[in-house]
């Protein structure tokens, strides 16, 4: 960096997963020093409120009647306010780099030699289930627990996650993105070898005041009976049963 | 909970992976008010900086020179202080419900009627990477995740990580607790299907002031020509060649 020039930076940000007292302290001080804020989960509203009161606050992600920003749009936005010298967060949901596209981002700004850090954040995949009182590992029942997104067709045979392969594992699956496809993912994890009665929950709005719970089993989940809305996180495991035991939040006045 | 009667809570929060600025700011919260804080992550000493200044701060890990609590001490520990009517946080090192064994935790505490909460942290397992540059998924390249526990004797037939199963997956791998059983551990995941040349990153002290990340391939790691530091996390998969684009850790000042 030439002393003296005006020189931007970009901070990739974790904005968690919906509770705002799960952001971390890095992002709240950034949010309030930042010149421009890009955000893009609705969710993260009422995270804006520790955005510097003269910051720029844009919203590039999906609603309803507009357009979004595509993705390339983002990086070049993101780049040229750092060119102009601008501190710039760009708040996403949950973790930047888990399903977050801040590979992409960080590699567009570092194509164009703009300085970069990265702010992880708490993941809905493990917000969402912990305040449902699932934990993803437990002793003797999950040792390992895999998170995939579900937004591709699984029955295309180029698709990038073998959800067949997945249900070969003994541990918890994670499904981000999934609602839509659940009855198809569920029939692979069926194939690969999860039993039929394994039980499955389906968070929305984890972590937030509105949160909701629905469990089923994997055989009800893949024959279609059972629909979750979108977006929700999908657990599927043994370790959803704990929820007996562990639903603290439900217990909360 | 009757009206008048001294009613303690437990709450199981998450220290984050080691940089003071990844805690949340519901954790920093909650420790200016605990009565007592119970932690056991050495490198959590740095947060204690926002605990009140009349809690009790209670040390139960592992430390050279003297006997660690046991997992049933620490629980017991915890039921007795909130049954004396105290705040307590139980600071656990990254995330609670991810290896934290805070599912054990909130058992022993319903068992014991003791009205609990879960503050998600941001995991090592997504922290650490995060510093060393390198995405768990990114478009094209990994479409998922698997975190494992590696503390277990991959050979054991009764094993409950099929590594062998998990190097049939496409997605990312991320160990930890698996820089002693490495080598097996990565001999499992060849003989799974992983290439030999799949790079392998191994990240000590992650997410702190001296971070180190080496890197091999899943052919060295398998032969024992790699040894990496305990503890360390470790990432199996093509994402870790994105650091040369994504370093931005070792480019800070």
């Amino acid at each position: 960096m030439s002393a003296g020039k005006l020189q931007g930076k970009v901070y990739l940000v974790g904005a968690g997963p919906g509770d705002p007292g799960l952001l971390t302290l890095r992002a709240r001080d950034l949010l309030a020093v930042a010149d421009y804020v890009f955000y893009d989960a609705l969710s993260a509203s009422e995270l804006l409120q520790w955005a510097n009161a003269k910051a720029q606050i844009v919203f590039v992600g999906k609603s309803s009647g507009r357009q979004a920003f595509s993705q390339r749009e983002i990086e070049a936005l993101l780049v040229r306010r750092a060119l102009e010298g601008a501190r710039v967060v760009r708040l996403k949901g949950g973790d930047p780099l888990l399903f977050g596209r801040g590979g992409e981002e960080g590699e567009a700004l570092a194509a164009a030699g703009i300085p970069f850090e990265v702010v992880p954040g708490v993941s809905s995949a493990l917000g969402a289930p912990a305040y449902a009182g699932i934990p993803l590992t437990h002793r003797g029942i999950a040792s390992e627990v895999t998170i995939a997104t579900g937004h591709e067709d699984p029955m295309k045979p180029e698709a990038s996650v073998d959800w067949a392969a997945l249900g070969g594992l003994k541990g918890t699956k994670v499904i981000l993105m999934g609602t839509e496809r659940l009855a198809e993912i569920c029939q692979r994890l069926l194939e690969g070898g999860v039993q039929e009665e394994c039980p499955v929950a389906a968070i929305r709005w984890g972590t937030t005041g509105r949160q909701e719970v629905r469990e089923c089993t994997l055989r009800e989940a893949a024959s279609g009976e059972f629909s979750a809305h979108s977006p929700s996180v999908i657990v599927v495991g043994e370790v959803v049963k704990l929820r007996n035991r562990l639903s603290w939040r439900e217990e909360l006045p």
